[in-house]
């Protein structure tokens, strides 16, 4: 069991929803957020690296975005809406740019297939 | 003249809005982060820390929002409305929280009336 | 296999140590980071705040070193001991006092046991 | 005067360093980090991308490291020594070298040119 689920399942205070759907929302954030750092990386050792610019920039909005949704998520205790709706708005808008990017390179570079993957499994978690 | 007006004039792509306009909301981040942050430690400083944990979580988020709207908007060229109106009402959202919040400790607390002031220039800055 | 891994053991330039280390110390990065947000939210809910207030402290110092050491070993191509020695001993270092915090409080708070059991991990994948 | 400034003059507990010292640090971290923020952005805007990639690297870490030591001087009470210590020895040691990367592309671009002044003030601040 992930630490972000024990820590809910052990929360004092009520949380504002569902351990297990918070709990695989905030995995999937972590993931991605460093699939994207790692992503950005092997970008820059690429040959081809001017082909690969728009890539890095979502990717670097995308681990921007999810760390802090993670944040946000990982307090639920002063839950609002009014901020966390458009700040998950905001993170599937990313999280969709960077997935579609990654995925035009994914036949090239086996990285960036697998940064696609981390950035498609947490659209499927936020959903 | 900030360094990131001094960066968005050197700029070699176009940027998505007017330097002047966009430079404002990059030190305005800057500066509500940082307050944040500091208010958070202040807080726990006091001895009525009980009665601050709304002000302190309003913080942390506050803190976390910001830097990720001060990476996204100081990487100009990808702009996407679709990403970056949501993070900006979100952004907008927790500020004015956190200000409100921050307003309630400010006749008490010389560091949230700070932190509260902080708070109405960014969102001053983002109109 | 975590996307660490995955993404190190394709990566296009040569990692700086083995990619098994390398993706253990990332995921406890991670997981540690989490933790400590976690941590300091469940602290923040609890009827004894004020004897919480060093935990809270040290787990907001402990995210924030362990992210910044989870970005630098995530770009493992600019490798410099000059830069990553210096901050894994900051790493490590919070990690303990942070852990040995949490330990005083885990008989009676659940989430200060599983922070510690973080933190004690990721000086495991450091050592 | 900075917010930063006017936080650590309203501060409730004792600072582990002298106000003024500890503000222009803090003012220094948020330039230098948004300052390698920007240039990453411009840095990949331009022709000659391929001879910014140690630039950008670099770049990146600075970002990090000097948003965790923002964080962790910006929380003077859980001072401790074995934490900060190193944890500026690192930010020295990337900003440095950052600074000295951004120097040769400093006649060429003109972005990396005051993002070396940002790194050049904050490595003066520090000392």
């Amino acid at each position: 069991m992930s630490y972000a689920r024990q820590l809910l399942d052990t929360y004092p205070a009520t949380a504002s929803a569902d351990a297990g759907v918070l709990s695989a929302g905030i995995d999937a954030l972590s993931d991605c957020a460093q699939a994207c750092t790692a992503d950005v990386d092997a970008d820059l050792s690429e040959q081809n690296v001017a082909e690969m610019v728009t890539c890095i920039r979502l990717c670097l909005h995308c681990t921007d975005i999810c760390t802090a949704t993670l944040g946000a998520i990982s307090r639920p205790a002063a839950y609002d809406a009014g901020v966390t709706r458009p700040l998950l708005e905001a993170c599937v808008a990313i999280c969709k740019s960077c997935g579609d990017e990654c995925e035009r390179h994914a036949r090239m570079h086996e990285h960036c297939r697998i940064c696609e993957q981390a950035c498609r499994e947490l659209l499927e978690a936020l959903k």
